[in-house]
C-alpha cells in the first residue's frame, strides 16, 4: 500500500562507510548482530539467539529488538548522507508486536523521507525459526538527523 | 508542573516480585545494570560505563539508554501490578536529547496513569559522572499491559 | 516490503457499524472529513481545503492531518471488532513529513496486527492536487484497545 | 521529580510574535482556543465545550486534545527562538489516558529541551470541570525545528 520511495546515494563510498562505522559499534558485537544487507535508504541486520540477550521469560529483550530497529533504521539513512555527515537518532517509537521468539532476529530499516537536515526512517524487527517462518515482533518510526563534520 | 500521583501497591510482595523478575532478566546482566530504587509506581536504574556498551564514538549505546528507560518503566508499572499479573510493554517512544556520557547511566521510571489493564510511565534516562554532574540523555513515554496468568 | 496481512471481520454488520459511529463524530463535519474507503482492516477518508483548517503559513494544520489519521486508524481497527466492543485510541506517533499542501488530505489507515484487546494500525496521509498528484503529508503508528460494553 | 529547565528567550520580541503567529491559524478560530498563559518555553492553550468538537461518545474528539498539544507546545518552543526563524512540529507521540470530558481543555505545553535546530517539548492536556477540579487527559512528547528565514 505503501511504496517505497527509490533513493540514490550521494558518497560513491556509501557501503564502505556504513560498514566502518558499524564495525565502530561495540554494542553490535555485544548482541552479535551483523548486516545483513545494505542498499541506498535500506539496511538489514541480524542477531542470533543468545543466553545474555533474554527478558524474564526467555524471549529476547525488548531492548535487544529496539536496538536492532534502532541500528537498522540509523544506517539505512546514512547510506544516503552525503560525505562528511554523520547520523544521530534524535527520537524514535516502537510498538512491540509479539514476544521476540525464534532463532534469531531480524531488523530491516527503510528510508521513508529523506531530507537536508531530518530523515525519516521506518524498521520492522521479525523473529525467525530454524524454518524459515517469521513472526512480526515489533514497528517502529525513527527520525535521524545528519550532523556535518561528524565523522561517520 | 506535572505533579506526582501517588500509588498504593495492591499485592505486598511487590519488592520481592519486581526483584525476582529484574534477576531473570539476562539481558540486564549483559549491561550490567541493577536496581537502585524502588518504590510504588517508581523504578531506577543503573549501569556503569563499559567497553561492550557503545556506539560508534565512543557513547553510551542509545539501545543501552532506551533498553534501560523501559525496563525502569515496566517494573515500575509492575509495582502495582496484583499478584498474579505479569507485566509487558506494548509501545513507547523515545527521544534521545545528549550523547549517553558519564560514568554511569540512571533510569527512572514512573507511572502517569494506572489502569486496569494498561499502565502508562514516563521514563528519563541520565548521564552521571564521577562528581554527581548530570546530563539528561532522553525522555521517553511507555505503554504497559497487565496480563492475568502470567508469572513475573 | 511490509506484507499486507489479510483479515476477516468477525461482525457481519461491520460497515453499517464503522458508518454510523463515524457520523456521531461531530468533529468530522467540523473538518468536512467523509468516508472515502471501507474494507477489513482499511478505512480512508478525505477531507476538502477549507478556510478554518489552516495554520499560520497557510497549509492544512497538522491537527487536521493527525485527527484524519487517527480516526482512519481508529475505524479500520474497528472493522474488525466483534459486535459489542467499541474502539479507543490509547496512543499514537506521528511524523509530519511535508506541509499539508493540495485540494485535499486523503488518510489512509490500516491495521498492522489484530489481537484480542489491542490493534496496532498505521496510518498515511496524503495530500492532493487538483490533477492527482500526491505528497506524502504523514505517516503514523497507533494502538487502539477494544472495549467489551462500549456501544460504538 | 523532572526539574523544568530556566530558559531566557532571544528575542526580546518573543511574545508579540507568538500572538501574531497563533492569531494566523485559522484552525485555532475554528477550535475556539486562545492563549491562557505565555513565559518563556512554556504555553498554555485553552479551549471550551462546544458542539462540533465530538467523538461519538459526546467527549472532546483526540484531534482536539492532540491539536491544542501540538500547538501549545510549538509555542513553547517559539517562544525561545532567535528572531527569523520560524517553527515546525517534525513529530510527536501521545498517550490519550481519559476521555476529553469537562467544560473546557487546557493544553499546558512547556520545552524539555532547546537545541540550535531541533526543540524537544512535553505537553499535558487537561479536562477541566466548572468546579476547576481536573482530569488528565492526554500527555505527549514532540519534536520541533527552527527554520531560519520562515517568517512566523
Amino acid at each position: 500500500m505503501t511504496e517505497m520511495p527509490r533513493f540514490d546515494p550521494r558518497d560513491p563510498g556509501w557501503e564502505a562507510r556504513v560498514a566502518a562505522s558499524f564495525a565502530r559499534q561495540s554494542f553490535m558485537e555485544t548482541l552479535g548482530a551483523r548486516i545483513a544487507l545494505m542498499a541506498p535508504g535500506r539496511v538489514e541486520l541480524v542477531a542470533d539467539e543468545a543466553p545474555g540477550l533474554k527478558q524474564q521469560h526467555g524471549f529476547f529483550h525488548a531492548g535487544v529488538s529496539t536496538t536492532l530497529a534502532d541500528t537498522a533504521a540509523g544506517y539505512a539513512a546514512l547510506t544516503l548522507f552525503p560525505k562528511g555527515f554523520g547520523v544521530l537518532t534524535t527520537e524514535f517509537k516502537m510498538n512491540l508486536l509479539n514476544p521476540g521468539r525464534g532463532e534469531r532476529l531480524v531488523a530491516s530499516g527503510r528510508v521513508v523521507k529523506s531530507g537536508r537536515t531530518l530523515t525519516v526512517a521506518a524498521s520492522d524487527v521479525y523473529g525467525e525459526s530454524g524454518d524459515g517462518s517469521r513472526v512480526h515482533v515489533a514497528t517502529g518510526l525513527f527520525t535521524l538527523i545528519a550532523l556535518e563534520g561528524m565523522d561517520d
